[in-house]
């Protein structure tokens, strides 16, 4: 039936393992690779991940293993580790993965050191893999307990993105394939600074129409510099570009909204970014989005608010009157 | 400064009690028509609408009358009587309003008898008035409170927008011109049948995944829909789109997803219909919005499953089964 009869998963976080269920739950033989022996064994021992998915019993069966080459030799592999960690990931299993093997991305980021995006990494790192990236909202948690998701499975090649979309398919699980690998990258990468700014209006209780409002203008931004990258406009209205963006910006299971929400109460930024605290994967991609939007003449003001906040300590009300203050303008000008 | 100094606003109902503190408070004398007199003496008296906006008092005072020709007689209008009864309002004022008159609609809805859109209705009633249109992510009570609010306001001529934007326009209101006025009338028609099926998904605890999938795919056939009468994709992903999109599916502050939730909770359409009972315009607008679709041949599974729910009382484990069971695809397919 499928292409592909083997599916290996490098990373057993939350993500990696919920893409492990998923990927057993379409019927393909399954190895999750992680690197903490205790989690793999308690996967392997009792269908658990007691450290990132705790008190959910995985129904789909799958093998968990530290062995990483036992993994890389797979039919399609996801690479599911953090975003500021793909390089190193790819580097690390380079050498197991075959020519032409189709390597879906699955963490959203873009680099900071670099200001690259993941599929650049993957190629540097990993030129012999077939790249493809998967995207779209899908809490971790949901995905595990088996909730119904829709996401986009995005590969240049449109036939390996049909090829991938049904081998990880199910009665609960829906891929749609695509073709516009860097539209889906850049959506997921920025919509978690645009999830600190909406969180921020939410803590500060600004109101549900500023919240809607500031995740619409917000949009606007990210298209702008998605077309600037050559992104189809198609792909930011799909599953990974809003989907993803209303999922992240709904409620504080998104790490990014939450960390908006406590700033917007009034949390200072330093004792939000300090060692322990969850990782706001946004707070860390907002500056070099900025940045690179500067760089090329793209006007993003929401971006640079929240990298003024994260960097300078920028006051949120501050922060609002700078938005609400801009001169009048044509909505699509 | 403004080209217009008086607002009439034909409607006393929570959203044009709201729009005329919008008005005053940017500086234009307000006229405020409604039919019920006390809600009238209340406003006059005391600044608050006990009846639409209970409990919120009325920082920007307006004239509230029940003589129409007074609201009718400013130099510029606002339309904002429910969408089934804009035909009525507009004939009734018809005859007061002068000639070149700028008339914006505020509702939003199609006609269930008709199919026709606001803007069709008024070119019929009221032949002599310049068309426009003010839709967006907007609570009343977040914009009678004078919290952050944006808004798209669209007219075909965009200096006529453009005026009327500067002409609303204050710290906490903010409107974007525009011209695609057909794609923000189906825009803000449409969002209310989607937000009936993200609150069924909510009620019948499937995940916020799953509530962001379905927003997507929605939006989707919104764009198709919207397509086909020739709006611009520009509109659908802005204010008026996204936005207010966004807004009516995060919360039973919408009637139309709290109508959603009690469904997916297990309610019976007929008791959420009966009398009595918040009016949720999508439940009206469903079934028509299925049957334009299915005579232009145009793809909607969501909005026709939510007209089956009210018309046929197709359960939702059901709908949701039709939907995630459909062949896998391309998703800008």
């Amino acid at each position: 039936m499928s292409a592909f009869s083997s599916v290996g998963i490098l990373g057993a976080g939350a993500w990696g393992t919920a893409l492990a269920t998923v990927a057993a739950r379409a019927g393909r033989r399954t190895v999750l690779w992680g690197r903490d022996g205790a989690v793999i064994e308690a996967l392997n021992a009792r269908g658990e991940n007691p450290r990132y998915l705790p008190g959910i019993a995985l129904s789909d069966r799958f093998e968990a293993t530290t062995d990483l080459a036992a993994a890389a030799d797979c039919d399609l592999i996801l690479l599911v580790t953090p975003a500021q960690t793909v390089r190193a990931t790819a580097r690390l299993a380079a050498s197991h993965v075959a020519e032409g093997c189709p390597v879906v991305l699955c963490a959203k980021g873009i680099e900071r050191e670099t200001g690259h995006l993941l599929g650049d990494i993957l190629a540097q790192e990993m030129p012999q893999a077939r790249p493809a990236v998967l995207s779209g909202p899908s809490f971790a948690t949901d995905v595990a307990r088996g909730l119904p998701t829709a996401v986009t499975v995005a590969a240049e090649d449109g036939d390996l993105a049909d090829a991938i979309a049904a081998a990880l398919s199910s009665p609960t699980f829906r891929p749609y394939a695509a073709t516009d690998v860097v539209g889906v990258e850049i959506a997921g990468a920025l919509k978690n600074v645009l999830a600190i700014a909406a969180g921020a209006v939410c803590g500060r209780q600004l109101g549900k129409s500023a919240e809607a409002a500031l995740i619409a203008r917000g949009f606007a931004e990210i298209r702008r510099f998605a077309a600037r990258r050559g992104a189809e406009a198609e792909t930011l209205m799909g599953l990974s570009g809003l989907g993803d963006l209303v999922l992240t910006c709904s409620t504080t299971q998104s790490r990014n909204y939450a960390f908006g929400t406590k700033l917007g109460a009034g949390a200072r930024v330093d004792d939000l970014l300090a060692a322990g605290q969850p990782l706001a994967e946004g707070a860390l991609t907002a500056g070099v989005a900025r940045n690179l939007a500067k760089a090329e003449g793209i006007d993003m003001p929401i971006a640079e608010v929240v990298a003024d906040i994260v960097e300078t300590g920028l006051g949120i009300d501050d922060a609002i009157a700078r938005l609400m203050g801009r001169p009048l303008k044509r909505e699509n000008g």
